[in-house]
């Protein structure tokens, strides 16, 4: 490029883009459609400022390993790749490229995972796809392949996806600058410093510990504040609830007043790229709109619910027993309320979210120190960070609508849960 | 109500709920609906991080008034009516509650006023009205007397409309914070500290003319680099381009192959509140999704243009000649462009934008400083606020599609500008 | 008093005046006095911007307990004793009269500690004293009280002292503010609105947890990156081997060319009120100025290395073991370097520094979660706070003049810490 | 160097040494002392906050500095001087060290500049002047050059000293992040942005004027918002009072109880180098308070205020004419008050600070705009520069004890006001 572009970004000031790749992807419009899908899903009933899409995390991932590779050059250090650096850039720029509509709750209903849209997406007869293969032949498989996570050099991978990636300490910054909540601040640029590459890892100098300490608290206290809050679980399940009832509808071959082509494909298991693309949030909250209006009563409620926020509301079975949801479904059903669409037993520290946890099946590369001689998983130094790895938080949720109380002739949520764990 | 209710805000920190009658308004559909209109318009194409909606403006205009009360009330000022904070705290709130979907574009094309569907809406058959009605029958009258400005006490129309208002004060403290603009930040607390209820009026302490020059510099600058930013100009225009095909075309009699109700009600000019309700952001974007499917080329390519940002560009024509504009509109028809579909000539000071200009028609209720004797408009005291008052800024942009200049087989926008001008 | 006044404050934007005794209090010599005292004693010389007073310091935990009873009045809660209020405002801008300049090493050197001499400050000859007595009587014995913990109503202690009461709050605020570093930073607004008086204690509702849990990390971080730093616990050891020399030099009856009389009487332990007054910083480092042109070579060398911050160096000694130090004297005293003026063992999480542990010696009043029932600990409930309490982070340093290397003909820090361990 | 090292920084975040140079010269003696200079003089009696040194301002302009070369050198501008890098750092960080105490006050009283202190330093005896040396023999002339502004090549001294300087822009940053006030905030990475090296010049990309803007309005405000405040400018003027009390005491030869041999040759107007770097605050402050207690009335009474901040009062006198000042020494000598020693009229536009005024006689190097092919000087085309640069906006102070009004037997400063202007 003649003269580097930059973008005005609420959270890094500015993002520099030093490639004609990166501008061409970014003007791509597979990329400009994540403007209209918002990063955080429906957090935004529950913190009103959180609107942001993922098109500012995408371009914010791409500058923070834009700004870890910057300093590995100026360092000059013979452990990193040089040759990787376009890769990178645009394997942190698109990794989300494929995330749809409220992806938990549509995912979740149609067993759909936004990974694999991401592949079909690069793979595909796309904008993005042709501008890298303008790079080289393979270059789209190996974007590919460091998104999925099976390229050959781990890192590469690690960049972008790892206990400490570019990924996670863009979303922690933004999602609190956005929200407004302050957890998940950290210091970044410390961050930046302390990170070296070393024999194919990328390692943390040991006296950055405390710095690391520090983001992972970070993680902890957004994933119980923000990302777990019980009014977005709410919103979520309304949601599944909705594309569950759909579904059905579909399958008993009701007959929608409103129906939107790719929303068929969906429904019908049979979508293509460009459908899928179709899909964003703009299209599903006008058919939320218009199916608000539906004639099938449940679907209408649940539709009118979510988009005027009457969520369902929620309490605390702990200690959880079976014998109490079993006591919740026959109590609602007593008073006509159906619980496949109405009742969700909610366990958030069930989800596969990414508190740190090594060992685990779905276990990220963990972060290691560099003491300048050996390498040491960080929790075998920090006190910290091994009691947030083993902690167990969840609580046992279950989500009713309202006016279920009153129907059962009770005061209030004390009375409900009396008489349920009676 | 029982324990005041806060929202999480990240321009006020927090958001205090104390009145029932609030709490019930943020509640109702019509309220809840501002979460589907962006704040900034098209600004979001300009600065990404512009996503935040009207509802959160709108919670922040009415915590601004509740402070502002919240101060006079702890000083025990004489001059301030007390019996009216709810008035005002509602009118703060639901100032902009008849905006619809990208207004600037739409309002042009339509011959419509926001302002008057505000009114609409708080005296029709809605949420919102019941809401009001519950505290007394004419306190919806009081409220939208107040948002039009024809309210009796000129102290609590300025609260909620004048040139020192909770409403310019958020808009410009959040556009500021979510575009990541350094330019819209004064000091909120300061301007709060010096305010002051005096004779039916809301005066400044004298000792407080800095901050409110500062406050006054802010807007300036926010006029200049983000409302008129040229990009953000290009995508309102093509939007504007976009409503006034589709209306010609559907006045033309052209089969639209997809059309939503409520935008047939306003093709035809009968809409109800309840239509216009219906007309938020997600739909528009969802029938632009579509329409760049349609049979008609201009309207399928400029929706496609708006959707992928792939928007007109600018020149400069100064000084601007009449003549210009007629090469210009002759250039394009030679090539087969369109001049009313892809051409504008644009000079943003001609917009009703309220740069503080006192004695122009639309003027704004002034700042009055008061020294403990008298009250003196500002622009008496102050060299910097009388020299931003004059400034004519506004330069002539022509907006155009790029492809012109190679259709016309120029090298690049200079040859353009050379061939114009001779 | 007439109008509330104000102070601008980087941290809480303005501090808020509003009562005569507060003002006048402020404009005591003995108030003014702790401008002349840093906060952070020698870590200005580790983080540059680490230059506030005591005197900053104060005004905030004044206005932070000013926030607390004014939400307390506000909520109009039945636990709170209304007529405390200027006692607990007063306890709170005066808890740190007594500081004497660079507090930890002066202390330490002379066996003084500064909660006597602000007892004695406040029931002594004072412009302070007489400003209290204007209240009543007994009002300065009663502020003492407070301050010394001895006042009755427990509820009165608490905000000023307890783990999590004023004086932490600003000054982790405070210090995370002007050194630069995030660690020290927390939701102040959001634990003022959880905290709440309760049958004598302030307690905080439970939902208030995790903002407790985000308060306490904030402060085990600034222990271990700001207050444990090694360079300032350097530039500490070298004031206190400075005090300890000239002490030792006065006992010796050895002539100082530079001596002031404040400082007389402190080495003939006989300082009143008014000569501890005098005692400020910039005294302090004028008599360190002269005394680095003293005739005796290792005071005069002690006092240089301060100014120009010319430091000990230091290694960490792990696992530490007894023969490693007397191998480290015998290494010093064979090259003639006095290891009591020059050398020093120091173990940081030995001090009675509060990092929260219940149950020890020093015990603050813990933090009790009140969830509309019952009290409960905090670590009960939280196992980050469990996993902080427990922690033993210390390591052994030994501070050494760098030279000593080059006299024991070695290459470096490595081949030291090798000789020493060997 | 063979890695890097960093400053934690408040308002850079951190500050980045990579010249061995740069870190010895901050090791030196004479620049450790800068830290017992505060860079705002008095002003920490108005905002207490304002309590940081030169120190860490010096560090802050060699910083941006370094910002802007790094940025000339990673584009690789032809008309960067890059073999005067060293040069410009140096001078960035050495500008100010020839500061002394309370500098404003000092110089008045004994016709002293911190400018011909700076070159002696660097030419003088001193490390900083060996550490440059090492550099190269004529490399100290060099760095005085720059400095007083006599070297040769414009562009490397307008980095250090002109309208947009790195002097300039950090200051206004630091000051207004240590003051607490938001007036000196403007956006200094969309500045360096814009910054280009042009025919030797400085220029500014015209697409940056606003930002320009804001910077210079930003200016004004600190100006009148702090560096002149009239507390500020109270607390100068006892100062000089004072010093020039003690020098006419010192010719009139009164016995002074306390006195420091750095002072003395002060008094006697022959000042070597290391006694001018002997004359810092601490010292300062420590005479003040010794001199408290003098015999002299006057003296001790002056320096009693100064160290308790009961500073002079003051009243606008406008407009302006000579009659009343001879009537407030009249009303002064009539109540046996000494107007030489406790009054004093002050102007302060008078005063020859930088608010941007071309054409003056003090003129610093104007700011061009540079649109691709002509530079413009920055008032031809910024209306509201030039409506700043023309701003003539003092008042005259009168500066007086407050007890005058008691002795004069009147009821309060608007009686006194009265009384003169009758």
């Amino acid at each position: 490029m003649q003269e580097e572009k930059v973008f005005k970004d609420p959270v890094h000031k500015y993002i520099y883009v030093q490639d004609q790749t990166i501008w061409d992807l970014i003007n791509t419009r597979e990329f400009q459609r994540l403007r209209r899908i918002r990063q955080l899903g429906t957090s935004f009933l529950t913190f009103h400022g959180a609107e942001h899409s993922r098109f500012s995390h995408s371009l914010g991932v791409y500058e923070i390993t834009r700004k870890i590779i910057s300093q590995f050059e100026r360092n000059q250090y013979d452990d990193w790749p040089a040759e990787e650096r376009l890769l990178c850039l645009c394997a942190a720029l698109l990794h989300d490229l494929g995330h749809g509509p409220f992806s938990h709750s549509i995912e979740k209903a149609f067993r759909m995972h936004h990974e694999d849209w991401t592949i079909r997406i690069v793979l595909g007869d796309t904008e993005v796809n042709e501008v890298l293969r303008r790079v080289s032949d393979d270059f789209p498989q190996r974007v590919a392949g460091v998104i999925c996570k099976s390229y050959k050099e781990e890192i590469v991978v690690s960049l972008v996806s790892s206990q400490l990636d570019a990924d996670r300490m863009d979303y922690l910054l933004r999602d609190a600058y956005f929200t407004g909540v302050n957890y998940g601040t950290f210091d970044l640029e410390r961050i930046l410093r302390v990170l070296r590459p070393y024999k194919g890892h990328i390692v943390v100098k040991e006296s950055g510990m405390h710095a690391v300490e520090d983001y992972l608290m970070a993680r902890y206290q957004m994933y119980w504040q923000v990302y777990f809050h019980p009014v977005t679980r709410s919103a979520e399940i309304l949601l599944n609830k909705i594309f569950e009832r759909a579904k059905g509808l579909y399958e008993d071959s009701y007959t929608f007043n409103f129906m939107l082509q790719p929303l068929q494909a969906l429904f019908e298991n049979r979508m293509k790229v460009h459908d899928y693309l179709a899909l964003d949030e703009a299209l599903m909250q006008t058919v939320l709109q218009f199916w608000s209006r539906e004639a099938d009563p449940i679907l209408s409620d649940l539709c009118d619910r979510f988009l005027n926020r009457k969520l369902l509301k929620y309490m605390v079975l702990e200690p959880y027993e079976p014998y109490k949801l079993q006591r919740i479904i026959e109590l609602m059903q007593k008073v006509d309320i159906d619980p496949a669409s109405y009742m969700e037993l909610d366990f958030p520290s069930d989800l596969a979210y990414d508190v740190y946890r090594p060992g685990q099946a779905d276990e990220k590369l963990p972060i290691l120190l560099y003491d300048g001689g050996r390498l040491t998983e960080i929790t075998k130094k920090s006190e910290i960070v091994r009691s947030i790895s083993s902690l167990q938080l969840g609580k046992h949720h279950v989500y009713y609508p309202e006016e279920w109380i009153g129907k059962l002739g009770l005061s209030g949520p004390e009375a409900l849960l009396q008489l349920i764990t009676d």
